[in-house]
């Protein structure tokens, strides 16, 4: 099983805090050696690292830890491989291009079958169940809706079922994006949390690190992160349940 | 204008010396500070760095030029706007998936009225001429190959005949991969060099250092570097001529 992170903010945020704990869990915590990647969004343009070695050896790792890039929307993903060998192609996230706006997703889980189901607009490059998963949701958004919709929610409900249909083959934890929303669904393991004014200080699980949020934000910040387990141990993070898709939109869930 | 630099190796190599010298021009040695960005092949995978800054500031960039990432085909530009603001979307390379491959490209240029074409599968995210262009010819590509055609010959002149086209609308230098092939396209300003055995010393134009290759490489290795301005001054660099379109695969021209 691999390990997810993702963020959604209002205001360009960086991810620094959050990373070095998530990262700890590729090789140090936790035995996600295959490979990590992260995209930061900022505006329409998005930024991938990518890497097919552990994250806590890999000197991009060391480089995105470091470096304060402001986002308002993050997708990251450790790897223990399962479905598909460790290479650069098979790292999450994957990127694909619908309407115009750069769509990013990643994913934690096994999808029985999915290779047997047909893809026209959109292929993989890579081996794994997960960017075919990806590949045949974009497929499916793109038939449906072949201009961006004007109704956000038939957007929303339309992936949401699409995602009830995924996680019905196995297990589907999902972070998609398209530079707007964050989209999440859980399968099986998912947790959020939102943190706003008051801030207060946030120490993490998987290494000895604290921040105190008060010192970097403004009162106006509001800052969603998403995990598979929760990555601070003094702090109320929410567990999702099975089939729970929450929808992030400048910090804050709309659905 | 811009400044493009592309590579096509036999093996993977790594592009740092070439890099040095082309990213003094994105303020140092050349006014392009607008932005830059790099395309890493790694078998069917890619590793993408972009970045709105000026390459001579950038932390992203350092991380390039001391990391040596080994690469089959690569593809680089530093920007200096003329269509397009400068932010992270608008810079180069691009990249889209056509029959399940990252295709990426580079141009250096403006096209006139180009954004009067039509797209069908393919849509910019940012605002430059570039990116429209790229749409522009993998829509194209796909109209007429909706499956990857066996004939590589087939492919690479219907390439060509669409760089003629897009020549005509004012400025079209360009790299583009497939992650196979580099195809390059001159339509006022491109030079190449491929380097083999026996090899020697090469010394940066824009940047005082020398790199001994016979230190790095075996005598199986070949290697060839596309670039707007040759980024040596002791090696004879090609120039190619208006209209000229080169593929290069696995270090060689095969056009």
């Amino acid at each position: 099983m691999c390990q997810l992170m993702g963020m959604s903010a209002n205001v360009p945020t960086d991810i620094c805090f959050s990373f070095t704990g998530l990262i700890q869990r590729g090789g140090v915590t936790g035995p996600h050696r295959d490979g990590w990647g992260i995209a930061f969004y900022e505006g329409r343009g998005c930024r991938f690292f990518h890497d097919q070695y552990a994250g806590c050896e890999s000197q991009i790792a060391g480089l995105v830890k470091e470096f304060p890039i402001k986002s308002h929307i993050v997708i990251s993903h450790i790897r223990k491989a399962n479905r598909g060998r460790i290479c650069l192609e098979n790292t999450h996230p994957f990127v694909r291009e619908l309407w115009g706006c750069y769509w990013s997703f990643a994913h934690n889980g096994q999808l029985k079958g999915i290779k047997k189901k047909s893809l026209t607009h959109y292929h993989p490059v890579g081996s794994t169940d997960s960017e075919y998963a990806f590949c045949w949701m974009l497929d499916q958004i793109k038939d449906k809706f072949p201009k961006k919709p004007e109704s956000k929610v038939k957007l929303k409900g339309f992936i949401n079922q699409l995602s009830d249909q995924l996680a019905e083959r196995g297990i589907f934890n999902m972070l998609l994006s398209d530079s707007v929303y964050l989209y999440t669904y859980c399968s099986t393991k998912l947790c959020w949390i939102t943190r706003k004014a008051p801030f207060g200080e946030a120490e993490l699980k998987d290494v000895e690190m604290k921040v105190n949020f008060c010192h970097q934000t403004t009162p106006k910040d509001i800052v969603s992160v998403v995990a598979t387990e929760q990555l601070t141990n003094n702090e109320k993070w929410v567990q999702m349940s099975k089939g729970d898709f929450l929808v992030f939109k400048n910090g804050l869930s709309t659905v």
